[in-house]
């Protein structure tokens, strides 16, 4: 099955981040607004059960809640067209990307890691030139605390499924 | 905030049941597929926090998994046209929906209590009488396992946000 693990920021960074993904990104009713802390992987039901959640368990034992901003839209042009909340990167959330590629978690790190809140993708150049223009004009200041994270597969239709909550410090 | 109560079956049965509400269900993309446990209720963030998460964890720590058997499609009709996989009722389904609305917990319990898995609503008579003509020919023979329920919150846009899981005896 397919799993990828995230983090679900409080409901009014959620509301907001909805306001642009419904109209700007097609992954709008596939799963709620979230940070990605660990890309999609492949893993057998067993090696969840046995290996990967006990290590989820120990990762989130071991970590304290911490609190993260949010001041300004930012995008990944020109390798792709997403547009995204930032989440200003803290040691907290860099470590825990860093624990959940590590020992027998599969290392699936592609890139460096961007903590962000995907409000926009797939558009078309000038969909994306339009709106990332009027997007980059926006101020925020957004501060909420991430004291869990999610493991969650994915369904045949696309769509995510949480699988189990991990609470730092529990 | 607005919070329910929710056991999301697994993938085979969450996926069985996408393939009719993909076509007869109009919340299709609001939550995966569930059995609601515990209908939407009204809380106060520091009321889930203190009371409710405490009392949550508590239900969860004192049950068992169980098993659970779908075999038929079933309706609501006429009190309302919705269609859903019927899961037939066990002692510990049952003893599980009414701690939930026992003690700290809301007693928000409007119907009795009948597990279901909804396929299909807000149908028009008509198609209702099509579709639940044909939906109920047919015959499952899926057994699978409860060992957790998740609390959820509303966004504003409809949508159901996981907040946190309780496994069964943890």
């Amino acid at each position: 099955m397919r799993y990828g693990i995230a983090v679900f920021p409080p409901k009014r960074i959620q509301d907001e981040a909805n306001s642009y993904r419904k109209r700007y990104d097609p992954h709008y009713a596939l799963i709620p607004p979230h940070i990605t802390v660990k890309e999609p992987f492949e893993a057998e039901d067993s090696q969840i059960d046995n290996e990967i959640i006990p290590e989820l368990k120990r990762i989130a034992k071991h970590s304290k809640p911490f609190k993260f901003n949010i001041n300004k839209v930012s995008s990944f042009s020109p390798a792709t067209n997403t547009i995204y909340l930032k989440v200003n990167p803290s040691e907290e959330i860099v470590s825990l990307n860093e624990k959940l590629h590590e020992g027998v978690l599969p290392d699936n790190k592609e890139y460096s890691f961007v903590p962000h809140i995907t409000i926009a993708q797939k558009l078309s150049d000038e969909e994306f030139s339009d709106v990332y223009g009027r997007l980059q004009m926006l101020k925020f200041d957004l501060e909420e605390k991430i004291d869990r994270f999610q493991l969650l597969y994915q369904l045949e239709n696309g769509t995510w499924s949480v699988y189990e909550t991990f609470r730092f410090g529990e």
